[in-house]
């Protein structure tokens, strides 16, 4: 087991109204043409890549060393609207070390987390003040089905490391949509 | 390296003005009895453990399994006041698992986190809005410098462990005392 880079303690910004990191040194930022093969509604996604290709969502994040023993923290926005009837979503991912947990802390807006594990499906809703264990195994993927930003605070094990490749081959079994003028949360056809 | 155990998904509120856990499952209390040895005016201490040993500072968790994957969570709340002239303050520890990093989310009040590793000293001041790192291998304990409470949320890996008995017995090589009614940080004698 290799040993955790020493590091000097420190201090950052979070903005806890607007859900938003005061000084990020680094966003990642998916538009609508990453999100390609995730949407129900492909023309419907390909429709808004022409029209300008807006953002669906981004992580701010002040890096620490991805290993063990450091803990990664970020802030994730998703930003509101949809996809067809399907609301705006992160990609989803299993943790590269899949025995690691992560914590999510809503600071503004609203939504579901949605999580799968050895067959089983979870779907824990997100606001301000909710904080969402995800256990060690489980994928997750976080849809915003407000009418504003969806904005939570997030830790995890630096060294845990991300699996997009399952998620974007298996996709989850449910997904968010809007019927009734109200979220669904209905099986993926 | 043991398999973490498998646990279903869950939430839980956490009031983001308060600073507090909405229904904690483990409270851990410490009064001024808990923390004879620890300020450098005994005699002032044991004055307080007589006048009803009021409470220092509280833990509210809701736990998860105490292994290698899992990230414990907290809410802290240290109380205003001071032992003689020095702030209240948790006892302090390293992670018995030292390599280990920790995350400090400030939510209500004010103070500073106090820092040692490999004969180096640091003091980062906490606030609402403000996150602290602490890094692997530093030792950590949190003093409330404000007219009231100080509370924050906390992250660690769950399987990281508390080593309180060296700092115990070593102490910190700074104090925060209260000199022409502001904080400030000195030398222990």
């Amino acid at each position: 087991m290799r040993t955790p880079p020493f590091l000097a303690p420190f201090g950052i910004g979070l903005d806890l109204e607007k859900g938003a990191m005061v000084r990020p040194k680094r966003r990642l930022v998916r538009r609508a043409s990453d999100l390609r093969g995730y949407y129900a509604d492909a023309a419907a996604l390909e429709e808004q890549v022409r029209r300008g290709n807006p953002v669906h969502y981004e992580v701010e994040e002040i890096p620490v060393p991805e290993t063990r023993g450091h803990l990664m923290y970020c802030i994730s926005r998703i930003l509101p609207g949809r996809v067809g009837d399907e609301f705006l979503m992160t990609k989803g991912h299993y943790h590269a070390d899949a025995g690691t947990a992560e914590v999510y802390l809503g600071l503004r807006g609203e939504g579901l987390v949605l999580m799968k594990a050895r067959g089983k499906f979870r779907a824990e809703r997100i606001v301000r003040g909710r904080m969402v264990y995800v256990p060690p195994f489980w994928a997750h993927r976080t849809v915003n089905t407000g009418r504003g930003p969806l904005s939570f605070f997030c830790v995890y094990p630096a060294g845990a490391g991300h699996n997009y490749g399952d998620i974007a081959s298996e996709g989850f079994p449910r997904r968010v949509v809007l019927r009734r003028g109200k979220p669904a949360v209905v099986r993926s056809s």
